[in-house]
């Protein structure tokens, strides 16, 4: 066990190694002309939004491709190029998260203020997004060019984000303002939301990554496809349960699900078991942004045992955040 | 010139009739599952901000490929091609000036309100922008999968989008609230503005579409692309010109570079030509919302005969927009 953490903070260090040496590259990148205040910006943004999560999504393209390669060792080459992949889609999660932060109006993510709250930040930060986005394309333009499946992967990345943005989309089109109604959400609603949204980025992209680096294609491993998506639909069903329930200091943020009327497995499944009376609760402080409102729903979760759910995914995942 | 009038009627009403079809595919992508509000948002998104502006960088597309052609008639096909290439600019566009309005705050754009102004709208319009901004790569996996250009396509999409969004990132962090210094503006800072943010997509990348059609290396030919470059630094200059004495009537939109302590030609060629007394004017007024600070800019402006500009161009191009 000793030996499996120390190999697991190797690659973790190795793995922040890579992200320098790309970040190095991309601050000295001749398709533009640098100032020296544009290179201390981008510099400071990349560091703020970049490294600072728990890179499991990053990781786990290095894991996969060790998997796929029937535990032979991997060259440094082999390393370094599962670990550009892994950045990209770290790239790619930095870029979704800021802009969602704005679009939500959140104020703190990772345990620190949201990129667009820091001063002088502001909506710079939607370009900054934007930026974060196109690193991606530099990255696999500079490492993975002469590659075979270089057109693959630039597809696939294209592929998966319009898929994210999609599900962002009806996510933030069922919530907008003045057109809160509860009667829309459902748990077929919830599953496209999630699907969209979180499973294909954070579930299929790291593992579709290694395959084609293992030189698979994609087209044969439909199978594959269909039990990271519905991994990532289970996680998303945890991740709405630590919004509500979860303990600010441990998941790095503050929830505001039920003030966003957001589309949760929580309301969904509330909406599912509740009878009349708790039916009318829910319609009448669901999306409040008062605490007290927000109270009353979680009154109402406990009520109806969704709080159940708690040790049973703990067990299962131990899972903080 | 009848003729000419009707073949270029003629050649936008085709351009249109791409854009339809365009759109009804993208509406009914395969890749997400859509919903009927999500579809409808989708439609009514692109309607309000594809097509509504002058479609110059798009129909160039097609005319610099019969150029490249030598004036042989165009197939059916070619015409489709070419103008789906013209359309992925114009999407390009649309995701720039989305995203662009709500960082600048502004109020309308093409005599209409900006997207994120539109009821409902909101920050939404920022996953809007991502949305137009996927769907590139959409409509060239769609119709140029199989063309041996297609990867460079790929490329040259997103080396422009990051050589823009980088153009972008200059003009945005000089213009930070509470660090507004003229001593910062300089010509070689507006050149390189300009030529970042808007000369690569607005004027190499139609003409760069049009040879990767034509079969032809880009590398090959780096004096059209700096050709290119420096006539959209001049259009540039000339869009400054238009912001502060342009009738919004005539430019669609209300001029706010003064306001917004934009590095605009005009402020860095009066802070060149200006004495110290005009400076100090320049450095008390510039950047303020009072219409009594922006009148006395305007007045210095003229003063230094900024204004002869204007006929001079007028001849030139002929350029209300």
């Amino acid at each position: 066990m000793a030996n499996l953490n120390g190999a697991a903070s190797d690659l973790r260090a190795t793995f922040l190694g890579v992200y320098s040496k790309l970040k190095s590259e991309l601050l000295s990148d001749p398709a533009f002309e640098w100032t020296d205040a544009s290179r201390q910006w981008v510099d400071r943004m990349l560091d703020y939004n970049v490294p600072g999560g728990k890179l499991n999504r990053g990781l786990s393209v290095i894991d996969s491709y060790k998997l796929l390669k029937e535990g032979k060792d991997l060259t440094d080459d082999e390393v370094f190029l599962a670990s550009a992949l892994g950045w990209c889609i770290e790239w790619l999660q930095a870029y979704f998260l800021v802009l969602d932060d704005i679009m939500d109006n959140s104020h703190t993510r990772r345990g620190q203020p949201c990129w667009f709250k820091v001063p002088k930040v502001g909506m710079i930060a939607i370009n900054d997004g934007i930026i974060l986005r196109n690193h991606i394309p530099r990255i696999l333009k500079k490492h993975f060019r002469t590659k075979a499946y270089y057109v693959d992967l630039l597809d696939l990345f294209n592929e998966v984000e319009f898929q994210t943005a999609s599900g962002q989309m009806i996510d933030l089109i069922t919530t907008i303002e003045g057109e809160k109604d509860l009667s829309k959400y459902s748990l077929p609603l919830h599953r496209r939301i999630v699907q969209y949204k979180t499973a294909y980025y954070s579930f299929y992209l790291p593992v579709a990554c290694a395959l084609l680096m293992a030189g698979e294609d994609l087209e044969k491993h439909p199978t594959v496809k269909d039990v990271l998506i519905n991994m990532g639909i289970y996680f998303q069903v945890q991740d709405d349960y630590l919004d509500c329930f979860g303990e600010p200091e441990k998941i790095g943020k503050v929830g505001t699900d039920i003030e966003d009327f957001k589309c949760s497995w929580l309301v969904v499944k509330a909406l599912e078991l509740c009878n009349e009376g708790q039916k009318k609760t829910l319609f009448e402080h669901y999306g409040k942004e008062d605490p007290v409102d927000v109270a009353k729903i979680k009154v109402l979760y406990n009520e109806l045992n969704l709080q159940v759910l708690k040790s049973f995914l703990g067990k299962i995942y131990k899972r903080r955040k």
